[in-house]
């Protein structure tokens, strides 16, 4: 197998926003030639799978400014400094969409754009939802929405679901 | 259905990379008030399932600077300026793998990270391919591998496939 390491050279901060960073980074490539790499760090994420009944879950629909567009996804939200994805994902899952649960099992990891950005996605499967109040951050607004599996998966054929975290995540059940 | 869409009050170039472009955004929210939003501008891209037979598909192994580690992924690349997706997609299969196609069928496209970066990846499957000869770009390193989507479908379950763009694609052949 080829070696494919890329060595750090150089690395710069360009761009600290409010939760991503912009570095620029000169790399040394396989071939010993040097070559630029712009990369956004993120502070990871998590997703949710929550099963309202054996075949349907919670859905949230919301305005995503960077496609312009309202958006069908499955629960999902940044990690705070320090916080522990499980628990991560019993805050946004109540956030988002007013139901609580204390049966998660980890599914899996996935990177959503390892092309340039950093973030890993941590994907949870939640059952035994009990009602709890929607609290959304300042800035969320969101509707909450039920659909079956079978109906997610339409959709996505029908390109009327475009979020691939809710892809990928169908993977780990299917 | 509550109304979800911001409103664009005010927009700033933050920072200008060789194809990633950091924009700032102020939005007005549904309920009037105002938010910050960090954007990543990107071209687009293309995927491929690219089928060597019934089963079995073209699968790229990369260097990722971003997470530090080789994914193993199927092939995909950026979209040149005003280039057609199907174009970009016969030439990047061809450049990653050396293996050539006139079967292609368009699948749909999924948006990787639509909270911060307007990427959308348009998903082609490749049938019928002949071998050609593999044309890196300068900076790329690539090996190409055969796996089945069963075997596939059973690394992502074990942690060994990370990449949320090569689950995402297989939604659409399920």
């Amino acid at each position: 197998m080829e070696d494919l390491y890329e060595k750090t050279i150089k690395e710069e901060l360009v761009y600290q926003g409010d939760y991503l960073t912009i570095v620029n980074s000169i790399v040394e490539l396989p071939n010993g030639k040097q070559a630029k790499r712009d990369m956004i760090r993120h502070p990871g994420a998590v997703a949710i799978l929550a099963f309202i009944d054996d075949d349907k879950i919670l859905m949230v629909e919301q305005f995503r400014k960077p496609v312009e567009k309202i958006l069908l996804e499955i629960p999902a939200g940044k990690i705070n400094i320090g916080e522990d994805p499980l628990q991560c994902a019993k805050r946004e899952l109540e956030e988002e969409t007013g139901y609580k649960s204390d049966s998660f099992v980890y599914l899996g990891k996935f990177a959503p754009a390892p092309g340039f950005c950093d973030e890993y996605i941590h994907l949870f499967k939640a059952t035994k939802l009990a009602s709890g109040k929607a609290c959304f951050d300042d800035d969320e607004f969101i509707n909450v929405k039920i659909y079956s599996i079978k109906e997610i998966k339409n959709m996505i054929k029908e390109g009327k679901i475009e979020d691939a975290k809710t892809m990928a995540s169908l993977i780990y059940i299917s």
